[in-house]
């Protein structure tokens, strides 16, 4: 599967503000590159924090863009896909409303009651991994319901397990005119960091735009660019 | 005073592991134009953080640059700052050798025995605050010492303590080709953290280089950049 990582990030790397507030961090033109590159994707993926944080929707803005999915032969819409170990998303969330299918990705250990909560026509529920969810078998779950490109739009905690799986092909960041600071704001990858081999990558493509800046990276599994041993997600 | 921060941050905004341990993230373009900025600056300032981690010597290594100081009737090496508010730096600190003269920014806070092991020839040790480095006292007593240009070379916490004090002008990053991650990972600016009033960034320049990017922005102080009142940094 092709799996592209896509977020933006203040000049010092953070996603938003220490309390998890959201920050104007790039500008329309960033907005219509995003809508664009979820448009040419099957699935749009995010964890369960940023949905607790942002309640995001996660569809295609622009119209044309609809239209031209459509005319393609494709659902109008990509599949949303969130993934929530513990079934911890809000049955009122928006990533759960009609405006497409959504793919929720739990573990075994998630609670029954508050999983009943979020089944409904248009949200699948897969349980993938014991206490966590496995990023492998996710990704095998999501091609077995036809996707095959995946945008990955964070946060940080879920952009650092699909780096740390090795399942990352892109990764593009927008870097913006600003700084957020703050040791203890979310970046734009979290987790328990690398500490001996680090991702590689290769600098494709740098374009300015919004007073800012898009970098394009290609993720290196080459010999030279190898992750540690890939663990659940 | 004109003050330059620049640093090296992985593509993710990390300085370094969660273990505070170094990590290549540039290469040798980007250490000579490190050089050149040291080079080309009065006096160059690091945390007492980046002491502790890195041991680092804050000279300039190009002799030839060196050279150029001289012929221009300079002191052979800018100056070498520490920001050390409990005067922590180890007195056997390359920071403190006699490749440079060193002047050591301490609280009033900072332990007499400390300080004593740490007076020598060619370290100036000045109290500007109470309990912590008071930055704006720090730059006063800095440009009479003759210092018209500062090169803030990190760490996060440093960083973080110039802008939200509102006296850095300009903002240099290498975005390296790697990523670290880890959510403890120490950043471009750490600290606290903005959480209404981000000092704003205007994008002057993109150079690529080490197989990552320099991104060079001014800070800016308008009205609409305007940074949350100045505080002890």
């Amino acid at each position: 599967m092709d799996v592209l990582v896509n977020a933006a990030m203040s000049a010092d790397g953070k996603l938003s503000t220490v309390r998890r507030e959201q920050v104007a961090i790039s500008g329309p033109d960033d907005f219509a590159r995003v809508d664009r590159l979820r448009a040419g994707s099957d699935a749009v993926a995010v964890g369960v924090g940023t949905v607790l944080a942002d309640d995001p929707r996660l569809t295609v803005k622009d119209a044309a863009l609809v239209e031209r999915r459509r005319e393609g032969g494709e659902p109008a819409q990509p599949m949303r896909v969130v993934a929530d170990s513990r079934a911890r998303t809000p049955p009122d969330a928006r990533v759960l409303d009609d405006d497409a299918p959504t793919y929720l990705l739990v573990s075994e250990a998630a609670d029954p009651d508050r999983l009943g909560a979020l089944r409904r026509p248009g949200v699948e529920v897969a349980a993938v991994g014991e206490e966590r969810v496995a990023l492998e078998r996710a990704l095998v779950a999501l091609a077995d319901a036809g996707v095959a490109s995946l945008l990955v739009e964070g946060g940080g905690e879920l952009v650092f397990s699909f780096l740390e799986a090795g399942l990352v092909d892109r990764l593009s960041t927008f870097v913006g005119p600003q700084v957020i600071g703050g040791r203890d704001a979310p970046t734009l990858a979290d987790g328990d960091g690398f500490l001996e081999r680090f991702p590689a990558l290769e600098l494709v493509d740098v374009d300015r735009l919004d007073g800012g800046v898009v970098l394009h990276w290609r993720v290196d599994d080459g010999p030279e660019g190898g992750h540690r041993p890939a663990k659940e997600g």
